[in-house]
């Protein structure tokens, strides 16, 4: 797959994880499932698609998260996953990535980041929703066949286990809905959505949970190879919409 | 429940439905299930909710199916069932009843009327979905909790047996999403959608087969009641947008 | 004109202004264009279509800068307007209006409160924009003629002279976009733009300066008085969406 | 620039015109500015940005207007340009297209084709505007500098003579809103906008007209560039959405 360049640099991806259900060995099936931390297996799935890109992980241990002005500067798409540390990101980080979002990075942000403080900062609502974790099957169906975050898939993409989220989702209406999953108890979920907030698209994409393998799956892993091309903009000059003066017919000078 | 006018006239409501199922007798529980007939339930339905209103009713069999220019130009809202006979409903009442629509008159239109004439003259895609009809189980889901259509309404509307309707429905990006089903098989639909196409509005509503009494539930009563009086615009005179051909400053004089 | 209410309590706005220009005594037109305050004029007009309802003013140097919780739990749409002191406004009173919006408060956001720290909370970009204020004709054009704001608005509205607002204006696209404005230089904005976050509805509306006696103007103040109207949900219980964790089948009891 | 193609064919293109002002030497001008036709302006802009493109032209004396099934098939993108001849294009060339939109074929429409059938017909609407031709200045303002259809290109165009465009324009609420333009008399108009119907990507872009040589401006052609960039899908194989009828729990054998 192609990220849609024509700059010729290799795709730059960081992904993101606060790797606490790592460190802390909870739960216990991490070891089997996630042995390389979840980072480590979205990042695999990522390498299979995208063969020459450049991809880096960093973890909320890390100095600066591992999220330094450079670091981010120089990706294309940050892929985000945290779930019990959210309190203990560092506002000054979160305020560094919204900068880089708003000025044309990329942003995926994937299960219960739903929760972490750099989407609810560019979404504005409190993104809360309803959860249970009884291990029911997820049906991943698709409703935009022909957006490029579809493409390959079919649907719907079959969970055997995952952690059930329900409506009511509090966000603003996306801008495109790509997927609504059901759930074995009979709730919905829009699973699969984007927004585009300043120059940055973003895609939320909900399937993935510390106690279930779902990012082993195939299909799982195209999803994200897509949400990956379709948010990266390489050819975007990292830059934040600004504030302009202009005199009267600027434009015909 | 008002129906959101000043104008003081009482609110005109046209129910309108094919009536062949009535006609055949055909499924055999139309006798128990709709003894005056679909339109008939849901006339009644609207009645409990607007006691000042001007409600009638119209079938395929009238003549002019019972819509003639009169009869449109006197309606605030056309509710529209049809299911085995959509290829009989003649092409000038389609356009006129689009031309109404077009020029500021609601519609609803119910279950399988997705394959009406006049939802696809409106829509211009096929509006094919899935279907299947094993008496499965319909969860309705709010993901728009303060649409007026919603109001008054819990989540999920539970009903016991339905006609599934399944993803991909093939229409455009709707204007608004307000409800989202899922069925006892799995099947996710999006089964309540606004649409506004010139100065009329347009709500799809999926609930509702000629095999179960869905138009006696409650809160099934209350979300055409909702959609009714959101689709009823009394104060807009009924007139379609048209070409015009201003002088220069036109405006300012 | 009645605010959908059913409720029976007559409508409460709080106008909120910063009330610097006022203060400073600058521009000197301000002695003769708003010599009640931005806030005042505002809250007059509204007082012309709302005679019933409960219409209170604060401003920034008011202690809490008079939306305390008390105030706000007692306002069913609170409308913004700031400029010179956007960074003055506290952090804590802003997460407090923004709990309002999002558990069903309206908010109407006013020409230069673009920047407020609320508006750029709420829609999570810069905000930023074009601006030139040389006194140019602005006409205001509806393009979506049937919104409950729009109604009883000739298009254009012409505004004499008005400060230039220009694209690209960074905002998430909104849900509705209901008025357009051109400018004398050339340039074009989108005034009139609807967002819902949580269960809060917003209207952003560009015209109005503290330099031109815009909220004197009989159109702006209905406009003003529908999107009031439209941002109000007398009905909605002021709570905020929350995180549930039902158990399976919870609904079917 | 590449068509987003992994199929290694050459883009197929086809630009479709009534040819109608060619045939009657009307206006004069056409002589002079479009000595190949509209469509030949057209291609040849076409042809910079894609050497390698299949680009065929068709018009309405053409046979079938030189759009049979076998030229449809074989079209990634057709544009569409039309004015006096609306009436006269075969209702079962219409019904063609749009089967072959709705498959998946992109769409181009081109200024006074906003009357076309075609454009009708998928819409729902009827497309009516204001208009007037006096040779005005339409500048054309990008207000979603990201889209692909956005890329390179200057905000705002300046088009030095134009006809006048103007809302309100009876469209559904657009998909996307690339571009707002502006005329030298005040009015104002959503002049690129965009919509998927079925599997079809459809863009209206509204410069473009018999008087004035505006098809051969650099930035106007790289609009219709990009427009036909974004619409092709070449990887989507042309299929209509159809009606399924699956048993229950297909999805897992």
């Amino acid at each position: 797959m192609s990220a849609n360049t024509t700059t010729g640099r290799p795709l730059r991806i960081t992904v993101w994880n606060e790797g606490v259900h790592e460190a802390q060995h909870d739960p216990a099936s991490m070891a089997v499932n996630y042995p390389d931390g979840i980072h480590g297996a979205i990042a695999q799935g990522l390498a299979e698609h995208f063969p020459d890109a450049a991809i880096r992980t960093a973890v909320l241990a890390d100095e600066e998260h591992g999220l330094t002005e450079e670091v981010l500067a120089d990706t294309n798409v940050l892929l985000w996953w945290g779930h019990r540390a959210h309190a203990e990101v560092d506002d000054a980080v979160v305020d560094r990535v919204q900068r880089h979002v708003l000025a044309g990075m990329g942003l995926l942000v994937l299960h219960s980041a739903h929760f972490s403080k750099i989407f609810i900062r560019l979404l504005g609502t409190t993104c809360s929703l309803l959860w249970r974790n009884e291990g029911e099957r997820e049906l991943v169906w698709n409703v935009d066949p022909t957006h490029p975050i579809a493409q390959g898939i079919e649907s719907p993409i079959i969970i055997p286990e995952q952690e059930m989220y329900g409506e009511y989702f509090d966000i603003p209406a996306p801008d495109e809905l790509v997927f609504i999953s059901s759930f074995e108890g009979g709730e919905i979920f829009r699973s699969g959505i984007t927004f585009t907030r300043g120059r940055g698209r973003i895609f939320y994409f909900s399937p993935g949970d510390q106690e279930y393998p779902v990012y082993h799956q195939k299909q799982i892993r195209q999803v994200l190879a897509n949400g990956v091309a379709w948010a990266s903009q390489p050819e975007v000059r990292r830059e934040s919409p600004t504030v302009q003066h202009p005199e009267r017919e600027w434009f015909a000078r």
